[in-house]
């Protein structure tokens, strides 16, 4: 069968066929953390977790990608050398599943994937894609994951669905955003706003010819979350924690509204981030306060926010960007920057009005 | 907030309003057979399987259904006062996954629902589609699985996502795909082709004002799949089973494959169940082979396909529908009916050619 030929051509067969293939040796890891007893292709998968003596808890988490939406296929011309059409939303995939494990604190060991896709998409994405699939989990070192099932579908742009699957270790409690208190530190794990400017590069069409650009545009492509920064949190005895991934703006908003109370993000700790994004402003000819919305609103750093009581030493990797404060008072009067609805969980002390990403909104 | 504002119209978090407001009571069922240990809202959900002594084993399947794929908005009309929009979408999602976890003989414990909307979804799909979820678990009797999660996006039509989970009781063995012997008699437990006679009903804007045409209706928007059959099939001696969702035809053929083996369908059988569908042929003024086509080749029935050794008792509600016979022999003549690729897994007596549904071809 021709490498060009589409999978409306090749029919549902032949698909999962490169799926197994391309599955093949991620799947057959002797040294997976849990058993599945069955071999792929039945009506479901099954996983057996160890018995570490503790009651199991599994985790669990789900996104999806749609194109046009959170890709573009126009991102890979044919004379990209760089990455295959698909490797790089397999690999986005992963790290978008995986860092909300982490942000559990939670190790993972199972992807479940379904598929749809068009009848004109090449057979070749989607040998891309279970690459990227792969490669994104060893990237970040998660070979062990297995991918344990799956579905295909036709539609009328491909989407990308994926629930990831994790464990809870015997004696840890799960990073839950709940547990922000007045005068916790607010800090990042992993820098902010560099998948934003990676993506405005890749909109423009920029060659991205110098290294620093080449890696913005890596961030936005090749996403490489930290798969242990959940754990470390806890162990540092953080309070409260989640997925930095719909930019900071909107995600410390929620973690707050979780919690019940405000955060305040330093200028100072923003504009740190936002320094390390001129070189995006300049090749884009992008006034500098566009790195500081980046830093602030941009989305998918997969990063991790996390609290951490006053006076706490924060982990190594961990930079403190703000503080948590007491609920709003009734007839106060704060800069809000943060909630879509009008509520006043951020105060930013940055003079920048752009809000984070609503997946929904026209 | 008018209930006839669409998802761009109101952003996401008031849509994630809805939906918690819909699954409210569903979530904080007291009997539940695993615990949640978060409420609802953070990175990811964490179930506690509860220890009975054996390994824990969690039983996962995906399935994605897309608009104008496997099901139009245009089904139901602003007259249709059966049903409101989204809820049989709703139902059939879970009607689908929950067959899945049923074919392993597996008990449901938690379903993940990622949505992808188009920003001029009405909300009220948004509240429909919930409420189409829950009945779907009422109905079949699996109120107590909890929606654990899910993901929001947007994309170029509405698509949903579901993962299920399940759990294997301690002491049962899970039903697979590849233990059919020769000399094993095949059976179905569920009527065939009912779902796709509701669907050229549906397609042709047929009223089914009769009550058994409005039977073969609801048994498109509504299925209702047992969820003990699989338990019961293990529980009898089963050889091996499957679910029954892409027509008789076609599964068979996987299961003959899976398990190296032929089946043959029985002309007898096949017409036994084809002769229910004949209100709706003479409803369409199609010609009584197509009641044959829909039975054998007619998807989404959600019923299980499941075998027994030769002179073994069928339990209640299985009925025989052929035999399994031995491997194909080099050079062996036989009518194939049943493999895409030319493969001779099914070997049908009737007299007619229509396959399974192939998701992917054009």
């Amino acid at each position: 069968m021709s490498a060009a030929c589409s999978v409306g051509q090749a029919g549902e067969d032949a698909v999962l066929e490169i799926i197994m293939d391309e599955l093949g040796s991620a799947s057959a890891s002797a040294t997976a953390p849990v058993k599945m007893t069955l071999p792929p292709g039945d009506d479901a998968a099954i996983l057996e977790l160890p018995d570490d003596g503790a009651p199991a808890r599994i985790v669990l988490t789900t996104d999806t990608m749609s194109q046009d939406q959170d890709f573009r296929l126009s991102w890979w011309s044919p004379e990209d050398q760089g990455l295959p059409a698909g490797t790089a939303v397999g690999r986005k995939a992963v790290a978008q599943n995986l860092s909300d494990l982490n942000a559990m604190a939670a190790t993972p060991i199972s992807l479940l994937v379904s598929l749809t896709l068009p009848a004109d998409t090449p057979l070749d994405w989607v040998r891309g894609f279970y690459r990227g699939l792969t490669q994104g989990l060893q990237t970040v070192g998660a070979e062990h994951c297995i991918v344990a099932g799956g579905d295909l579908g036709s539609g009328p742009g491909i989407s990308v669905s994926i629930t990831a699957v994790g464990r809870l270790g015997a004696a840890r409690a799960p990073l839950r955003r709940d547990g922000a208190r007045p005068g916790d530190q607010l800090t990042a794990a992993g820098p902010l706003g560099r998948a934003a400017a990676g993506l405005a590069l890749l909109e423009a069409g920029h060659g991205c010819a110098e290294e620093e650009l080449a890696a913005l545009r890596e961030a936005q492509l090749a996403p490489r979350p930290a798969l242990t920064t959940g754990m470390i949190a806890v162990d540092a005895g953080a309070t409260a924690g989640m997925d930095l991934s719909d930019g900071l703006l909107r995600d410390a908003g929620r973690l707050a509204r979780a919690s019940g109370v405000r955060v305040r993000i330093e200028d100072q700790a923003l504009r740190a981030q936002a320094r390390a994004l001129r070189p995006a402003a300049q090749a884009l000819n992008l006034p500098e306060t566009q790195t500081l919305r980046w830093a602030a609103a941009g989305g998918e750093d997969y990063a991790l926010l996390a609290t951490f009581p006053a006076g706490a030493a924060l982990p190594e990797g961990f930079h403190r960007i703000g503080e948590v404060i007491g609920p709003a008072q009734t007839g106060e009067r704060a800069e809000d920057a943060g909630h879509a609805d009008g509520a006043l969980e951020v105060i930013l002390e940055s003079a920048i009005d752009e809000l984070g990403w609503d997946s929904m909104r026209d």
